[in-house]
C-alpha cells in the first residue's frame, strides 16, 4: 500500500476518523442538550448534519480497523473513487452545516445580542457544538484531502510506468 | 484538447465562467442595494466573497477566450492542477458564504419572524442575494466537478497507455 498519511486503511486514517466520531458525536450531543435549539433551522440540520456524519466516520473506521487487522489492501483505485466521493459529499454538507450554525452563532451573540438580553438561551453550547462542528468538517476535509491525494498518486504512479 | 463538457478552454467551460460572472455580479449588487445588510456579518461575508469569485470567474474566462482564440491547449495536467485547486476553494468559500447567508435569511424570515416585525428591512433582496449566491456555487460546482473529471481523465488516459 502507498504510504500517504491520513489515506484509508493506514493509522493515520483511522486516527482521523475516530476524531471525526468523536468531534460529531460531540457536536450532537451539546446541540441536542441545549435550550432552544429546535427553534432554529440551521441547529436543526446541524444535528442531522452530524448524524450522517456519524455514520458515515464509524463506517469507514470499521472498514480500517478489518484493513489493518488482515492487511487487507484499500488503496485500489476502484475503492478509492468511493471514499472520495462520500469523503467529498460529506465534507461538503459538513462545511455548509457548520458555516450556517456558525452565522446564525455570531447572529446570536454580536449581530442582535438575543443571548444577551434572553439569558435563558444556551448560546454557550451553541457556540461549543458550532466549534466541534468546525473540527468536525475540518478533519473530513483532511481525509477528503488525503484520499484525493492517494487517488491522484495511484493515477501518477501508473502515468510514470 | 479532452471534449469534457464545462472543462477550461472550451465553449462549455467558458459559459459557466460567464454564469459565475453574472449571478456573483447580480447577488454582489442586489445584496450592496439592501437596506440593512451590514448590520448582518453573514451578509458581509457573502458580499466579500462574491467579489474574490468575480475576479476569478473573470481571470479564467479571459483566459478561456484566449485558449479559444488561438487554440491554446489549457488541457495539460501542470495547468488543470492549478484550476481544480483554485476552484475548489473558490467552491468552499462560495458553500460557506451560501449556506451561512441562506441560514441568516431563514432566520430572518421563518424562524424569528423579523421580516414580518420589522418591515424596512429589505428581505426579498436578501433572499433573492442568497438565491443568486446558490447558483454561483452551483456553476463553480460545476467547474470544479468538470476540471476534477478532466484530470482524473488525464490520469486514466496516461494509465491507458
Amino acid at each position: 500500500m502507498k504510504d500517504i498519511v491520513g489515506s484509508p486503511g493506514t493509522w493515520g486514517g483511522l486516527a482521523l476518523r475516530v476524531s471525526q466520531i468523536v468531534c460529531a458525536a460531540g457536536s450532537l450531543v451539546v446541540m441536542s442538550s441545549a435550550y432552544g435549539f429546535s427553534n432554529y433551522s440551521a441547529f436543526c440540520y446541524l444535528i442531522l448534519q452530524m448524524l450522517l456524519q456519524l455514520m458515515w466516520s464509524f463506517m469507514l473506521a470499521c472498514i480500517d480497523i478489518h484493513s489493518l487487522r488482515t492487511n487487507w489492501d484499500l488503496h485500489r483505485i476502484g475503492n478509492v473513487y468511493k471514499y472520495v466521493i462520500g469523503d467529498w459529499i460529506m465534507a461538503m454538507g459538513s462545511l455548509a452545516a457548520a458555516s450556517s450554525s456558525v452565522a446564525v452563532a455570531i447572529f446570536l451573540t454580536t449581530d442582535v445580542e438575543f443571548c444577551r438580553v434572553y439569558p435563558y438561551l444556551s448560546c454557550s453550547r451553541y457556540t461549543v457544538s458550532v466549534i466541534l462542528a468546525s473540527m468536525t468538517w475540518s478533519f473530513t476535509a483532511a481525509s477528503a484531502g488525503s484520499t484525493f491525494w492517494l487517488l491522484v498518486s495511484l493515477c501518477d504512479s501508473d502515468w510514470d510506468i
